[in-house]
């Protein structure tokens, strides 16, 4: 088994932690910004270094292939470089910096594999520039329209087309990733269960189905100090009593059903006059869509009049639970046991471009802990030595597969 | 008994709802405006034309006085000419032009009084371009400090001090109103009590008491997809467990206790972020100063901590209830039975010029319904026929007041 080095990856991290680099210790690297380019050309500058070769598709997802000794797909690695703004300096390129971290460690132990290697980095993971999150997994996964995507427009007006022709990475659709044997993320949890229990890495099932719902409750605002309890029609008393009610029902299901009223908007908002409209969401997630099909029961079930307003709850998206490949998790855990990393296998809640290719490619994740749970702010933390923890899996993970596969070239995951 | 000329009112209030009209048949006439300023000149026009003279205070507040036979101090009539944002043509104005009507009435008939009648118009009555309300006629009952108040910006910048010195309004402090028989003003309701039961007048017998409240409740920002329930510390929900349970416990304190949450922020307002803190208000409004304290001990009896949040209600602001003269009431309500208008006592929910100056001369109120109960937007509506009812209504009190102060010139109404 070989272990990663842990000092050469942190320096990784830390070098990558400058394209962006807030006052507070975080990120901003927007997808297809100035930062995110310098970034993106740092990475191909080291795969090169490692004598892999660069090839870009016409969503500027970027390719690092280390050939094997055998012409066959390739096992891949990766996850993406953009950030959220005030991100932190973990999510997404963790994922890419421990798979060249698992590169240069077979380099420097002079492992030549019968399989190609690929590190990927996807555009636009986030979101947080151009609309949808997932963006370019999904449109190579066919979950989006291309030509929609290219729409999509930044708070500066300008269309993700346009960022795409002047970043320099617009490269050739048949570049595509479209074959591989398998696809590993790892990531940051994003969540406290694993740092909570004090275990080193997430083994990563899926992910979790979610709704989200918005409830709209209108009402009719009036004087705050002239109308009478009995003659008002109040959706804020309406909506307070939903969301109890709500979290009532909910928290009975099934003790890992999440559910987060997160957003709410009040109408006029002022504090002498009685609102007229009241409208919030709520985001559930579960892995089992039988749990998922009871909350939309209860949150279909809700009386469309209350205290005489009007209840309107409205589906928004949703997606299925994206189940991942139970060999390859097998594998993941298996290497844990092998390096005697304690481990737990867990679902996400959040989303990663692993949902959309494990619909092409075999696929899986894992993950290391994240400090308190934080991520998508500044605050975002793994220590060095769990992110080596990873890499160690990922490293070993690939290699187990990799003797499998070249053992048996029929061999396929599905 | 003397009934004022309908039609001459409604002209009257179609006239001025010209100063400042908007679209929808509403009003935007904000205080020392230039649509304010028009109306002011035009009601200075009016007042003239009747043989009153007009004196102005340090503050802009217009008084026109028609001279009496006996030099006593005035009955006073009379509210404000500004408008709140996209308001209504009757709110506030409506007191001024039945004051005018009534002296237009006086005059018609040849009626000359021994006692002075004054009609006002207090400045920035709304306080929606100059915050607080009712400023000019709270810096004459010595309610608030005029430095203060010349302090106070509007939303481009402009302090009160400056609108004033520009308004050509700026008057002498020794104009201000200090003494006077009684003061009267009509209003509309801005509550939907009286047009509810089909009522022509309300007898305003005071203003309620009232205690506006801030409830934070802090904790913690998390993904929504990725922290367990048990993990979470979630505001909004501790939220709606506090509105759902303040709406029951003041629900039972008493029949005629109104209270509102009228504003809410919540933060960060993401939907698939568990938010950290959420802001809202509780105003809540009754005559009672024991039913008062009874809504400030439920308040202040909040657990600080619930479900791993810290919640703290802290005290915005506050009012004793105010109550009329007695006396005055007692005219006004003989008043509508001489004309066999129906009315009801009542307290007014909504804070007017009349509970500043009550405390410096002998007040009440009379009201007029609102249609739907609506106000301070374009919608506000009473019918002609109303005001005139409500102007009918306050020319019978005035002449009964001035009947009583000319038989006994001693006589008081404290």
């Amino acid at each position: 088994m070989y272990k990663c080095n842990s000092r050469r990856l942190q320096e990784s991290i830390e070098q990558f932690s400058q394209f962006g680099a807030t006052p507070n210790g975080g990120v901003t690297r927007l997808s297809l910004s100035n930062e995110d380019l310098l970034a993106r050309d740092y990475f191909c500058k080291c795969c090169e270094e490692l004598g892999m070769k660069i090839t870009i598709d016409d969503m500027a997802n970027i390719y690092a292939i280390l050939p094997g000794k055998k012409d066959v797909p390739p096992i891949v690695m990766g996850s993406h470089l953009d950030s959220v703004e005030k991100g932190g300096k973990f999510d997404g390129v963790l994922g890419v910096l421990t798979a060249l971290e698992a590169i240069r460690t077979l380099k420097e132990n002079d492992i030549e594999l019968d399989v190609p290697l690929m590190i990927v980095n996807f555009t636009n993971e986030e979101g947080a520039r151009f609309d949808p999150a997932m963006m370019s997994s999904g449109v190579i996964a066919s979950k989006f329209d291309k030509d929609t995507m290219l729409q999509s427009v930044d708070k500066n007006g300008m269309t993700f087309k346009q960022a795409l022709q002047e970043s320099g990475y617009e490269g050739e659709k048949e570049n595509r990733l479209h074959e591989a044997l398998a696809y590993i993320e790892l990531h940051i949890e994003q969540g406290p269960v694993l740092a909570a229990q004090q275990l080193e890495i997430g083994v990563v099932e899926g992910v979790l189905g979610m709704v989200c719902y918005e409830i709209t409750i209108t009402g009719e605002s009036n004087h705050a100090g002239t109308t009478p309890m009995s003659m008002r029609k109040d959706p804020m008393i309406v909506a307070s009593t939903i969301i109890t009610y709500l979290h009532d029902q909910l928290g009975k299901i099934d003790e890992t059903l999440v559910y987060t009223f997160g957003r709410m908007h009040v109408s006029p908002n002022i504090h002498t006059v009685i609102p007229n409209k009241v409208t919030f969401t709520i985001d559930s997630r579960h892995q089992s869509p039988e749990v998922m099909q009871k909350v939309e029961q209860v949150l279909k079930g809700l009386p469309n009049e209350q205290l005489g307003c009007h209840v309107q709850p409205a589906k928004r998206w949703g997606r299925d639970t994206v189940f991942f490949d139970a060999l390859i998790c097998a594998e993941v855990e298996k290497s844990c046991q092998g390096f005697g990393y304690s481990s737990q296998r867990m679902f996400s809640g959040a989303g990663h471009d692993a949902q959309y290719m494990a619909s092409i490619i075999p696929s899986a994740m894992i993950f290391v802990p994240s400090i308190n749970g934080k991520s998508h702010c500044e605050e975002e933390e793994t220590s060095f030595e769990d992110c080596a923890k990873g890499a160690d899996v990922l490293l070993e993970t690939v290699l187990t597969l990799q003797t499998k596969f070249s053992m048996d070239e029929t061999y396929t995951l599905h």
